[in-house]
């Protein structure tokens, strides 16, 4: 484990288990503290080795899984060693703060031969799951128009994310989730995004960005929005308010608090949540060759790009081109 | 009355009232019916005289208040013939198809002397109304973010909204009303705006727009999205899918399935609708000098420069400039 900033908590079992040995454990942003996951991982039994130098635990422990999990902002270089040392990656998002160290991972991921998965934990998501098996099924007929929202309560955020450097963006961040529905719910292609964000709200009035629109254009004349907010009030009922509003030639389906509602010609359904699924058991299992997660490395990279264009276009105010 | 093609039929009352004679009526567009308005005005018990020609109808009838509800794309020069006979005018969005238009009816307004208002029924909604009043009394804080959707039924549409002329877009006629709640629940400047649409559901795949999204960037900071769509399934509970989502700095407001959610530090909260008002009945009494209605004739104007330059947005792919 490199880092312990995001959801790498998503890996760790309630108890030990055969298939998963956390081996070792080391910081992979200057600054960073592991010492709550290595805590944890001892908890439950595990006896994992500290490292300060993630290459050095590379080098030395040779594994054959490495999670990636450090500042927001930094976990490009990291997955660059986690592929040199031949390691399968499972990494949070995104994988890249540029589009430059974009295409290195990919040219790193291909030489490797290993599998590679970001992690886009709502495809493991139940109601999200099931949302895009309805419309695999045809539910909503043809799909002309999404629209996607990530609201957040902001509640207590640690001091990387006041800087764009370790942070990345609001968008890469948190919208590229909204991004990931969108491509994973249509099968579609961005052709140019136009974006807006706001850090009025943030402590320091820079960083993070607080509010951020996103606008798509899709191939065959299709269309998608994005809203990220910050502003999700301490009461809420959940940390998150998720929803993705997918619109199509038969049908209306949404996904909100927690569950699916799908309007079409047999009027208003709730169809039940599938279960909710275990990703990185998953990801285990493909990287054993064992079948394949619901996240291909391709799609990682797509939904990476597309946020990391999409925070060009807020950053720019320029509309941009796929 | 001046044709009868949109929703004049707000002005109509249950039975005979004194305040409301309808005097004349007469079509407004080439082509355009007034037959059902007619008959629906005798059923009541009024007596208006029918004319071919509009003009003539107001040189020979001189009446206080225009009621201008003919093909969409056509508000524009009804509108100015009757500022030009004196008249109070009460028209259905958007008032004007062009923005030199536009230009022409603020000065026409201006002196006339008379009122105007648009047809934005939304201000007499008791749902939207509570909404907007909440906001007022600070229930959100201050609003950084809003999120408006129209969604419709395609249903049966008449062969006039097939043909961008006399019906002027889908951003101007549908879109306008979630451009109206924006500016009335924001008090907000929009800065600029970057739209889409597609017309490839339409039944001759030019007109009307089937699908649309505008994204604005707002006096300080502040944003917006409006996503409009004519593919709500016939067998959908309700004509519209109309929502507004305000983010504040201190909760969140709703506006769904005709009621109202807040979202505050007092937890999640449904307040009550207040009671839906008489528009033309306010309009009425504001003519006659007595209190205001809840929409100016500036924020007509505004509304309706707003949704132009989003049309026009949409049809360049550019992003346009207040």
């Amino acid at each position: 484990m490199i880092g312990a900033s995001g959801h790498s908590d998503i890996c760790v079992p309630d108890s030990v288990c055969q298939e998963r040995n956390f081996a070792a454990i080391a910081p992979g942003s200057l600054g960073e503290s592991v010492a709550g996951m290595e805590r944890r991982l001892r908890e439950i039994g595990y006896s994992p080795n500290v490292y300060a130098d993630y290459r050095e635990m590379l080098r030395k422990e040779k594994p054959d899984v490495a999670v990636v999990d450090n500042f927001y902002g930094e976990h490009g270089p990291v997955i660059l060693d986690a592929f040199a040392a031949g390691c399968h990656v499972f990494a949070e998002k995104p994988a890249a703060a540029g589009l430059e160290q974009l295409e290195l991972i990919q040219e790193a991921w291909h030489r490797a031969g290993t599998s590679f998965a970001g992690m886009f934990t709502y495809r493991y998501d139940g109601a999200f799951y099931r949302a895009w098996q309805l419309i695999q099924e045809g539910a909503v007929g043809s799909v002309r128009l999404l629209n996607a929202q990530k609201s957040y309560k902001y509640g207590t955020r640690p001091d990387f994310m006041s800087r764009r450097e370790t942070y990345g963006g609001t968008i890469p961040w948190v919208g590229i989730h909204g991004i990931d529905w969108i491509l994973w719910m249509s099968g579609g292609c961005f052709t140019s995004v136009t974006a807006v964000q706001s850090a009025a709200e943030a402590p320091n009035g820079v960083c993070p960005e607080t509010t951020a629109l996103a606008q798509f254009r899709m191939k065959d004349d299709r269309m998608a929005s994005l809203t990220v907010d910050y502003l999700n009030p301490e009461a809420a009922p959940s940390h998150g308010d998720d929803r993705i509003r997918v619109v199509g030639t038969d049908g209306v389906l949404e996904v909100r608090d927690n569950g699916v509602t799908l309007l079409n010609s047999r009027g208003v359904q709730h169809p039940q949540n599938l279960p909710d699924g275990d990703f990185f058991a998953d990801f285990l299992a493909q990287a054993a060759g064992k079948g394949k997660c619901r996240i291909s490395a391709e799609e990682t990279f797509a939904a990476t790009r597309t946020a990391l264009l999409a925070q060009r276009a807020a950053d720019s105010g320029e509309t941009i081109c796929f």
